[in-house]
């Protein structure tokens, strides 16, 4: 074992312990913790906009881009918002504790199921520091300790934030080490989380295909990833074509870097020649780039034939694949063949086929008649979300603090014996 | 890639392709093809019971025990309730497709979380053939297809058994590869099926403490695992004595090899000198060996002195640790530091101390006055069971046809766009 391995070890064993003591609280001394949290960070302003300061001063000399130094800065206002976001986790429905099933069997025996917190979960990010708090008030909410390991770039900023969580789970007699922020930066620190078995129960990755990879390659425990989206919106020959053009502008333009816009327009044959033109000038107002298939090529001058490789590239910006089908069966074969299974639509005002879509294509998420943009843990209204999940187990979509939680099987008897 | 692993992923990738089908086959088509599975075995005895006799014989020749190659024979009535149960599968309520949550939002849409399959099951086991058919109805019922790797020597067993499976699939239309047992038992095997991401959705291990690391340390998959339970039944001061001595016989002696057996028994200081001495004589009448802390050593002559590694051992057999202690917090932290998580059992008639131990011991079933022995896909009223789950996520303890599932959201709109 490294030292860092070693260090890394430690601290998680330490966050575990301190777990069970968060798992046991009351509901209620959770969310008091939660709100110390928010007036700790009010209260260290000064402290943590300083090392943010630090934070940003260093990514300007590595050269990072003005976007990437906008997404590390914080001022009064992100702060507050930072505040705010975690005192409204406060105010969610406690999801520990609730009984979901009851039941009685032949035998007397009573059998209830009950949420429970998961355990210690490490949560593997790179982005804005404002996750760091996000990603400890749902653990916090759900009963579970986490171990957080953010960007190197905004480490002195994220330590500043940890401080103030520690605050204000000190404050109401909660252990501080149950949200442990690592502190350093090291890439073998992921694997070095993810072999942890007995000490780490869940690891989660938000970030780039690399870390994702890294993670899923390394960990010997349960992995839960919000990975890239390739999604699909498919315009059948009955679709209101009226309404198809604001909802894959939507799709595609409103936050083209978001895993739920859309990649890939699929667009029946009998309607190509009728839709294409419109879709194409609704695109360019849109600043967006079209690749086609060659009958999109044929109707579109301004398109650009798309590769093989195009209908499997997640975007990110404003480039859109265009594809022209026969047909519903079609559609679906491509959107198994090249989609991320994340959320993919149809547009039409047939019902059948609209049924038939739903229950073909498999993804998490599967629209009739309205823009994947909603695969959002808000927009499901779950009131907050970890991530969306593009795995199939435990959590898949949307994934809220109720996904954050397992259940034990309490058995009541009277002296039952097995016969 | 070797040969082997070309191999593994060829067969896998059928699978899988062929699994579709049968995720979007109708519920009763799945049940009519458990009966046609039930009916090719029966039609299928004697070529069966050949490759059986086949299996005996090297079984003999490799000098397996005679336990071991009584596990392994198959007859014509062991064969008959091999295919009554696989039609009483068929009889279980149809998870797929159910609709869990429905809700709209304020925006117009609505979603459904429906039940679907998982996609494609890998089952890793080494025990008897029944496990093959067995696995596979199961996978049929819930809409997955699965890959199985059985022991080796049972591999011709195994391998008409597959056949059965087969026909009865054909006879009903859906494709039998959709149930694939690899034609070899190579070790390889098993971190080969592990490493198939985006083909393999689930690896569930069904085996000894070997088999289940191999597939923990090299999958790249989600895996659940059904491993060890070390499993503790607390008498608490406050327990009927009386109730308490055949509850503790049945939870140790009933079948010490399964893993819902006790292999601790934690005993209350006050009550001690009075139950350990009974306890003790109705052990011995179950001739069941003794391990015992210093205090039950000194009540009870016939204990040996139990070590620090007989409390982290699945005794498997006759074998009962014994040890006295304070009071509640002394027998929770014991069961936290030594358990396997599994299930755990109070004694009392003290509703508030049984409820602090319910909610205090962290094991996927705790049970107040009745038998961990329990802890069973059958006993917990599930109809069938895949095993009993020690993991946290998806499934956590009894692990039913339910559990083989997972959902998507079926959202329908109106046309909205995310504003």
């Amino acid at each position: 074992m490294t030292d860092l391995e070693q260090r890394v070890q430690t601290l998680a064993q330490e966050a575990k312990k301190a777990s069970r003591a968060l798992a046991l609280a009351s509901g209620e001394q959770r969310n008091q913790a939660l709100r110390a949290v928010g007036q700790a960070l009010r209260a260290q302003e000064a402290k943590i906009l300083e090392a943010n300061t630090q934070d940003l001063a260093a990514a300007r000399t590595k050269g990072l881009s003005e976007a990437m130094v906008d997404r590390l800065r914080l001022d009064h206002s992100r702060l507050e918002a930072i505040a705010v976001a975690c005192e409204d986790v406060a105010k969610l429905p406690d999801p520990v504790g609730e009984i979901t099933e009851d039941w009685t069997r032949p035998n007397g025996l009573r059998i209830q199921k009950r949420r429970v917190p998961i355990g210690l979960i490490a949560i593997i990010f790179e982005s804005r520091p404002n996750v760091t708090v996000d990603a400890a008030a749902l653990c916090v909410k759900s009963g579970n300790g986490c171990v957080l390991r953010g960007g190197s770039e905004a480490l002195h900023t994220n330590l500043a934030l940890a401080e103030a969580f520690a605050e204000g789970l000190k404050k109401v007699g909660l252990p501080a080490k149950c949200v442990t922020l690592l502190p350093f930066t090291d890439r073998a620190a992921v694997p070095a989380l993810g072999s942890l078995r007995g000490i780490v129960d869940l690891i989660v990755p938000r970030g780039g295909p690399s870390l994702i990879e890294t993670v899923v390659n390394s960990a010997k425990v349960p992995v839960i990833k919000h990975d890239a989206g390739i999604c699909h919106v498919y315009v059948h020959e009955k679709a209101n074509l009226a309404q198809a053009l604001p909802l894959i502008i939507n799709a595609k333009c409103q936050r083209p870097s978001a895993c739920n816009a859309a990649e890939t327009v699929l667009v029946d044959q009998s309607i190509a020649a009728t839709f294409l033109p419109q879709l194409g000038s609704a695109l360019a107002q849109q600043h967006t780039q079209i690749r086609g298939c060659a009958q999109t090529c044929a109707i579109l001058p301004q398109a650009q034939p798309a590769t093989e490789q195009d209908y499997r590239t997640e975007h990110l910006g404003l480039i859109l694949n265009i594809k022209v089908v026969a047909g519903l069966a079609e559609a679906v074969d491509h959107i198994e063949t090249y989609g991320s299974h994340h959320s993919d639509a149809i547009l039409t005002s047939d019902e059948a086929i609209a049924q038939a879509f739903l229950a073909q294509v498999d993804s998490a998420c599967v629209y009739w008649n309205a823009s994947t943009r909603f695969t959002d843990g808000g927009e499901f209204g779950f009131g907050a979300e970890v991530g969306i999940s593009t795995d199939r187990l435990h959590a898949r979509g949307p994934m809220g603090i109720r996904e954050l939680t397992t259940w034990k099987f309490e058995i009541t008897g009277q002296g039952q014996i097995r016969g």
